[in-house]
């Protein structure tokens, strides 16, 4: 394990703001009865120590809400951290130590597993694209509101721990004008307008260009960020050269594993990438039993 | 469109069921303020016809869901949908018409988008599985209870859309009796009997499997249903010939798009695949605006 | 106190699943402005030491319930059980021992002695049923679910507790195909076909039937389990003569104390009776105060 | 059907407050995948009308909650009561006609009737001792705190329906100082005064005595109202006597149906009965199906 | 600090029923993302102690809130009161120590005194309305169901803390018949007779009156609380001679810190006043930090 | 009535986020039992016709939440507002038509007029300081995180109603770093330094300065946004100057009406003012029956 995530740039989560969800996927998975398989095959005293392993290299994400599913079904079950969120494991890397009630422990397994692969899933994605983005230009890797419903803070956190950055949180903590607000509005000048007058002294606006032409209204308007949608790498570099640091410039569009360092070497100071959030798949961890009393 | 799934199989679910999980998306989305650029840039009485279109070839699921999005946010938005859940898409096909108040609905967009694309992003892989292992034997594809936390209902649902069928729901709706389990009882046989003992007559129990000799003490003890877990062909296809059709026969263990086929012939009745839940890119859909008003 | 009840089939509720009906019965008898006598009355730093004791003899279930009534009403009250659920007690016998804050315990003591008396009573009920039953033959108690709302997972763990055993716990757990499903399918044979093809294959299905035809019609089809409503004990023997123990069967329909010896004596593997749940009088227990300090 | 309620007694309960908790049982009965039974064996399009009928003749209570119960399943059922709250019933009268949807009026029977069959039980009761008592005295039956978990709104309710009367709702809207509280507090006289200093002017103080001598105490204290507990028919009506309409008189414990009559003859203006809400069985009510189509 | 409140009449609220917004007002406050400036700017090892002073003299109320604001984040941080609900404090005492993580206690910093500001606000408006009214007759101060939305239970209390009493909590707990029932109904006479049949036992009924005519008709209808709305001091006067002690009467309609002590003057029992609840404003407090470690 | 707020900047607010607060303050009215003395009083038939009228002249705010209180009671309640969030009234004005039963209508009142009174006192607080500092300079009236725990979105959207601005909705949406996180970070440089290197790209950052030496500090470390706390007018008319623009500035602190001009002329940006939300008195809004049918 190695390369600890920068410091202060992955704050722990209130227990407060993720418990809900937590609580919410353990009620899903113990229905109504609980664990039947194991209430009736395993003895009520029986322990069990354990440790959960990586079965592939990435990175960690979610250790608060796996650890949180397991005291949630018994607080007497004692989970210890080896890994932080943002640690990098390799293969057969053990990231957590469980010991205690075997049934509880049985019974609380799957779900703290399904938010630790999903989460580390989605870490372990950013980091590849951060990696592949870095050699050729300082972007960051920002994720979208293309969240898995239900999970976006767990999501966002994640990527934070892969070591990109977030964008906005929804709908009300900045604007993103879009090619269908502009539509509607009538142009990139006319939204821009709009959304300046409208908007509360902490709200930043950024809006989405698709042309060169819009990138010229929307930098004449003052836009201080600008979304540089499904441009091509000449369109790309050219937008940079035009914004020329007065606004920043954000890529986005379909941009891969294999195009983004391409992407990064335009210049641009982000890219986006939704299929962080919606298509990584898991990192691969299990529970391994290392000794039932 | 075409390739309506087979009638029965694929209920709606009921609002009751679905209304929390899709309050609790738009709620993450809206913040405390709501949507504040489509407030700012959008006139409140501009209106908005779209078609919600799939950018790519694939099967839908979570309709339902997308459209009480819609719903939730503005109870006088028009939803029609244009594929049923289960329908096969073309790229370019519209899957449903969208009309009403465009504040309101760019506000429940992204929402209502991100149930489909997740949703029908399970349908597809499904429908891919489904395809590739059909010409070889009749298994059926199953999913597990690795599904994304908060989602299980909706996952599960979308896996009958793609042709696949269910496994059990949680911990408390069936027996299955697993690797930890059997090393705690300390035997197959063992804990087949204590299950046996404590199941309601309502219950079914499954046990998994890693060896041939565990299969056979599986059978001794009249199991119903084996989870034959890891194994290669050749053991899967001399599994299957010992249960001689006296219990369900399940492989499970890392199948693929490419190994499906060949699992699938060696006779046994169900493949379970975790991926399907777990690690299902979307299918790409998206608003086509086509009329402001 | 005596017969502990057989190990392993009254398990530990988890708490995250009964504390929401606990939390919400002490709202319901707090109010909003809480204990508004003991306030008045009771100093506030006076204490109280009490036992809850049986005022008849019974069955004891609910427990967990009451201690976790007394807990959320504060944490430092100390309650010490002396009987577990599924433990007969005779008038007299005490079952828990409370210590604490004389407002708190006076506060929470009727919502616990509530959920207390009413899962007791239905364990009692249970229990007796059992006695009835067993030197007639050797068919198991179950439940039904005609449960009190809100209540079903408490009372289908009663009914554990007084040595029964549990029907499905819903609708979506098991499938059992009743007369107006019959009716609106068309048959006992086409109903059971389609449940056949619809089921996962960890579900399984039972088949109410009136008359001795529609019983070789289940037969016929396969049924595992077979739901024999309101046949007198003449046709219940020859029901159970031709199941043949190729299906469960199960008899239903207004069987009391009286009568249950003479169904089991049938040869019936289940008989459930919904007044268990539904009309089971309480186990009066009550507070007795040892030592106010 | 017959004797309509007294207007005005029995007010409609609003939604608001009844929702959460017929919500809850459907949650409770669905669980995660709905009835899967229905979804399997009725056609999607099929259609049900029925009536619901009283098997036993009794006291109507619950008719919202059932209503409710159908509605929050599908809104398009059309639910028509046939009895209002506190109407009397024959065996074989309907009291609702139900049409809709098959699978949905399948999938919310039993909660339906959950409500309906206990409710009615508990109204049924309540008129039982109310037409034993009426005869030999002016005394008005009440119910207690002793009711089932969560459902304390609707079986106060249904004591209304039956032609009783409603002591406090909680630990909130009013003083009863009991036993326990008088002999933390060192007697009736003082208990009295704390509760008199205490409490607001709108908040009414009723006090239990065991015997007469506490009784010239609460007298001489200015006791409004006192609840009689335990006492032999004689002391009762010595106590109804000293009290001399200065205090409202309560009888209180073991009083059945056999003994109401003679302790309303003391003259007791209020006779309570816990069993009225805990203990009462239910009013047998079913679904009986007149047209599939 | 001095003036300790008396003892008893200001019992502590049970965590059950203050939680609900504690935890409500923190999620507000915490958004989706947490306290994102503490994170970003200081240290996650980084301690903080500071206390909780008081920038005015006024009353304390809502001390239990506040602690819980600060649990709610970090059960680590130390909270100790150093003042009870109803101490009186001058400008610059220290009400309470806080001590723990610096980024826990700045976050929910701003919640905790958002509680305690207001509803010591409510406290301090209270007592100074107390201390008006006290030197001119024996009424006491009584607030309404005029509250914040949401807080009715904390500022009863806090109204409790300032010296003055409890009104009805709400719809439920007690008969107040005002000017539109008897507009309805057709009088003082009739609305009285309608409530007093329908009034359980434990149910006080106070009947709203605008002139003396209204006052003789209640007062022979037998009622035991009189509202007097509005009225000028002369007809107070004449209310409170025409009562004579055979109904409580209350004062309401516009009473200021410049009219209250007349109106004490006039006899009557009690003075309601609105703005205690709806318009006090806020005691200014604040925590001073006193040593980041 | 008359000067309408300018168009777009009072977006209606989605009733999912503001049905949760006004579901629980009816509730907190409600209690258990709901209204009875509406029950008891008015005939289940009667029909009321109303309208709710300032007392006084005013800004309106929070029509959504009091049409929302009486819909929630009963949909069939017809209330028609007569005034748009943001209008001004003078005393006697109708500002809403409210028809229907009259149980319900009078069960909903108080809540309604709760939510009413008090936004339309925030509104009308908000719009006496914006037309006091109008004509001195050209700062907009900001409100800060001091709101009533619960109602923060409907306080914060009452200040736009009053002609004011937003400041940030809490903790997550915006860094604003203050004088405790600059004591920890050990100054305004290094504080905003962490800052600016942890903000996604859409999150603004504001940093409090008690001094011009700060604020130099502030400046030259590239501030966006400054609060000037607690400075007198020279001092801010010297940080305005030395700001020239480059940052957005913000006065602070103990400004009331009689001062908001002279700080307004200074010149600065914004001025944020605390009791807008947490001290505003409530606007007098009542509701006079036109017609009781």
């Amino acid at each position: 394990m190695s390369a600890p995530p920068v410091l202060g740039l992955i704050p722990d989560l209130p227990d407060l703001l993720v418990e809900p969800q937590v609580r919410a996927a353990l009620i899903e998975d113990l229905g109504r009865a609980g664990d039947i398989t194991g209430n009736a095959v395993v003895p009520a005293d029986a322990h069990l120590c354990g440790v959960i392993a990586a079965r592939q290299p990435g990175r960690i994400a979610g250790m608060a809400a796996a650890a949180m599913a397991f005291r949630l079904v018994d607080p007497a079950i004692r989970f210890e951290p080896l890994a932080a969120d943002g640690a990098s494991v390799k293969a057969g890397d053990a990231v957590a130590r469980v010991a205690g009630s075997a049934r509880a422990i049985l019974a609380a397994e799957r779900v703290a597993l399904n938010f630790l692969c999903h989460l580390s899933g989605v870490a372990t994605t950013t980091a590849a694209l951060v990696a592949a983005a870095r050699p050729h230009g300082p972007a960051r890797i920002v994720c979208t509101r293309k969240t898995t419903p239900g999970l976006r803070l767990l999501e966002k956190h994640a990527v934070l721990a892969g070591g990109g950055a977030n964008h906005r949180f929804g709908l009300d903590d900045a604007m993103l004008i879009k090619d269908n607000h502009i539509a509607i509005a009538g142009g990139v000048g006319v939204a821009l307008k709009r959304a300046q007058a409208a908007a509360g002294h902490l709200v930043r606006i950024e809006v989405e260009v698709d042309t060169l032409e819009q990138l010229d209204e929307a930098l004449a308007a003052g836009a201080e960020a600008i979304l540089l949608d499904n441009m091509d790498l000449t369109t790309l570099r050219e937008a940079v050269r035009r914004a020329g640091g007065r606004a920043i410039t954000e890529a986005s569009g379909r941009i891969t594993l294999d195009t983004v360092g391409a992407v990064a070497a335009t210049g641009v100071d982000l890219i986006s990438v939704g299929w962080l959030t919606h298509s990584a798949p898991i990192l691969d961890l299990g529970l391994d039993v290392t000794a039932p009393r």
